[in-house]
């Protein structure tokens, strides 16, 4: 056994062991929205913070705050690659080939550059700000989540013998495979990964990644890791965020023009971007309310992403919709990308891109191994239907801990966009109890968006 | 990533992997007895035959001739290190220093050579003979039988992509980590690794091994293979096997000397070895008409290893024994050490090291995960209790083929001996069918020895 040196003197010297290895290493709908902003909101200011939901982890005690720092430090440094940019300028995304214009790309590529950011720690919890211009603000988003929770989990395994860590990979791989094997062979099958921002770490995502490539063939869709993408020929999935619409109405002034920018903006990405990404985000301000209001040209879009409604309920609803205003819902798309894991990706394929036998309800697809039980479906599509498969992708190592503790669990970490051009932004989403911003603001919205549809409404007598 | 260069290079050029790394790589009793044949039958001539009782799997179609060979001839090529002679030398066995002397050591070092080999091909399987002196050919049977399995293995993995080696080896991984987590923190438990020669390769052992020093402390006994036992300080164990009282049978004459040779072994190896050591295999010629027929210094032996016979009848009927020669059994020590796995040793375990309530079996025992149901026992010592841990510990692969196919599936391979002096070898054991030897001498042996306390015997009217 001869020893590699200069690999051992550098494991024991590092300084750094980077997280973010490249830019592109973000959800790639930042990056369509980042061109986006920089064509249409290249002057406005926004401010981003980042919230840990999770309370009974205290972040601030688990991680040092000079790491934290320096992998922020460390991604501040980094520049796009030369071979990064002429990936983009020349691969296909959704079939089109250059979607990302020459201009913005040497913007890119000469002079992007991420905000600073404010880190404060309060009540064992990190409190993280960034503010700034949008286009140097909005990318910190995945940056900084990953990295936050690829901290947690280096902590978490930091007590961990070689023995121990090896054992819980093992167990982990073996639970992944599981799940991976569960969803193979399923006809018609549409399954991404969605899992970059909750990921226990850039490796594990890849690995994960590369698992569902290698197995699934055809049915793996794609990752919305625009690095792994690159790195792996794999499809980049993707197309926006509430952080358009929430900016969008932030900005507006009267109560007409606030209902109104909710499909302003589908307008200006439709613009922007031509017939392909139109995949939309109904729920920022209540899916129900949205495609009650909405234009007919709405329904000419792709599909809908849906993010906080029952995916059994949001997609019925949106086929629906499209029948009355006349629209062949056959061809249209839905993605759930909410907590999915394999068996309710299983449960929604079977649903939405099957018949459902008579008396079988919505329910006995979402309890039941139902996509095997003939009995109860036979393989019609309704709608087309695509899993965006997250956290328990990339991030399921409960009870895989060799001594039974809980550091590696997921957090629900979260970086939000709070102000635009110091005005509150406001989500109201399809879940009464998941609205953020100022009480008075969300006060303001509810009236004028209605509750129309919304979860966990609260009765009023 | 700087490469490493020699690594790879050598990676891609080098011809050959061993699998034996050291002639210490073999079961413990294997040098004890080589010692005792040292001083007493160091001019008996032997054959040893290996033969794969499986078989489904056509040995010779799934491994090259030519591997087999290179493995052996580097086998015969290897030496005793001045180190493991030294250890030999220092360490303790059995709480006892010098166990081997230094005029044996000497020999090891200097003059311990292997016999050759006669290998050849024969509808589909290997036929191996190990012609020569006793102390050439005894030690082939660890090192073929490890060579022939870790091939099979190697040949196995051979289609496999990286990616699903690494999913086999999780799996593996998780199964054995389950496995050994049933067996934590059960008071009293004492289990050890027997599992040399059917492993699924060196390495893998040496994970198992590992895994169980880890986690079981002191009820990880220790492991049968001394060069695991020199190179991770833990205690060898073992004592003797069929080979010497098969042997001594063959070289007697009259039908009294065959009966009298059982004890005759015994006698010679106490002897040899004074007071430690005295672990006896009593199924040889049939346990039954063994202890029926043995002189009351056998009941001073320290216990039984238990190899062919059910070990709650067999260690119910020492126990039995024991009593009848007003021996208390509580001292005493029962090993199993067939087909093992951690079900039956928690079974066994409670069965023998505990009181079992009235009205509840052996059975029951064997049924269910008993040891934590305090209805069913409490722990008070009926005869100490050791197991031996065997194949389901070191090649337990059975479905972690990530393409579900059975080459990794553990074989039935024997290297036994067969002629001594030109006389045949018999065995007869606990079970009528595993009889093993030439018809007319196993109809001998069977009129001398009887039938007494055999399974599957067959029904005469």
């Amino acid at each position: 056994m001869i020893i590699n040196f200069s690999e051992r003197a550098h494991n024991h010297n590092f300084e750094l062991d980077p997280i973010v290895r490249s830019l592109l290493d973000t959800d790639f709908y930042k990056l369509l929205m980042l061109q986006f902003l920089w064509k249409h909101f290249r002057t406005t200011r926004v401010t981003f913070g980042l919230r840990n939901r999770t309370a009974k982890f205290r972040l601030a005690g688990m991680v040092r705050r000079e790491e934290v720092e320096a992998q922020f430090e460390h991604v501040r440094r980094l520049r796009f690659r030369r071979s990064e940019i002429i990936w983009l300028a020349g691969n296909t995304f959704y079939s089109t080939r250059g979607i990302f214009e020459p201009a913005f790309l040497e913007w890119l590529e000469k002079d992007f550059r991420l905000s600073e950011f404010q880190l404060a720690e309060k009540d064992g919890q990190f409190e993280l700000r960034f503010e700034g211009l949008w286009i140097e603000v909005t990318m910190w988003e995945i940056y900084a989540l990953s990295i936050i929770n690829e901290l947690k989990t280096r902590a978490a395994l930091k007590d961990m013998t070689e023995f121990e860590l090896d054992i819980l990979y093992a167990r982990a791989k073996t639970r992944l495979w599981e799940k991976i094997e569960r969803l193979r062979g399923v006809p018609g099958l549409a399954v991404a990964d969605f899992g970059t921002r909750r990921r226990h770490s850039f490796l594990w995502q890849e690995f994960a990644v590369e698992a569902m490539h290698a197995e699934l063939g055809p049915a793996f869709s794609g990752t919305s890791n625009t690095f792994l993408a690159y790195k792996h020929d794999m499809e980049a999935i993707g197309t926006n965020a509430h952080e358009i619409p929430m900016a969008m109405a932030a900005l507006t002034d009267t109560d007409e023009e606030l209902k109104a920018a909710q499909y302003r903006m589908l307008e200006l990405w439709q613009q922007t971007y031509g017939g392909s990404l139109q995949v939309m985000l109904p729920d920022t301000y209540g899916t129900t309310q949205f495609l009650q209001g909405a234009p007919d040209w709405v329904a000419g879009w792709t599909g809908q992403r849906v993010d906080s409604k029952d995916p059994f309920v949001a997609g019925d609803e949106y086929i629906t919709w499209l029948r009355g205003r006349g629209v062949d819902p056959k061809k249209k798309l839905v993605i759930a990308s909410d907590g999915l894991d394999a068996q309710e990706i299983l449960s929604l394929h079977a649903y939405f891109m099957g018949e459902i036998a008579p008396g079988v309800s919505a329910r006995d697809f979402r309890d039941a191994a139902s996509f095997h039980d003939e009995r109860m479906w036979r393989p019609e599509r309704r709608i087309r239907f695509s899993a965006g498969w997250g956290t328990l992708l990339t991030n399921d190592f409960r009870d895989c801990h060799p001594r039974g503790e809980d550091g590696l669990e997921p957090i629900s970490l979260v970086c939000k966009l709070i102000w635009a051009e110091g005005r509150p932004a406001v989500k109201l989403s399809d879940n009464y109890l998941k609205a953020s911003g100022p009480k008075h603001a969300v006060e303001r919205y509810r009236r004028v968006f209605g509750l129309a549809g919304m979860a966990n409404t609260p009765i009023v007598v």
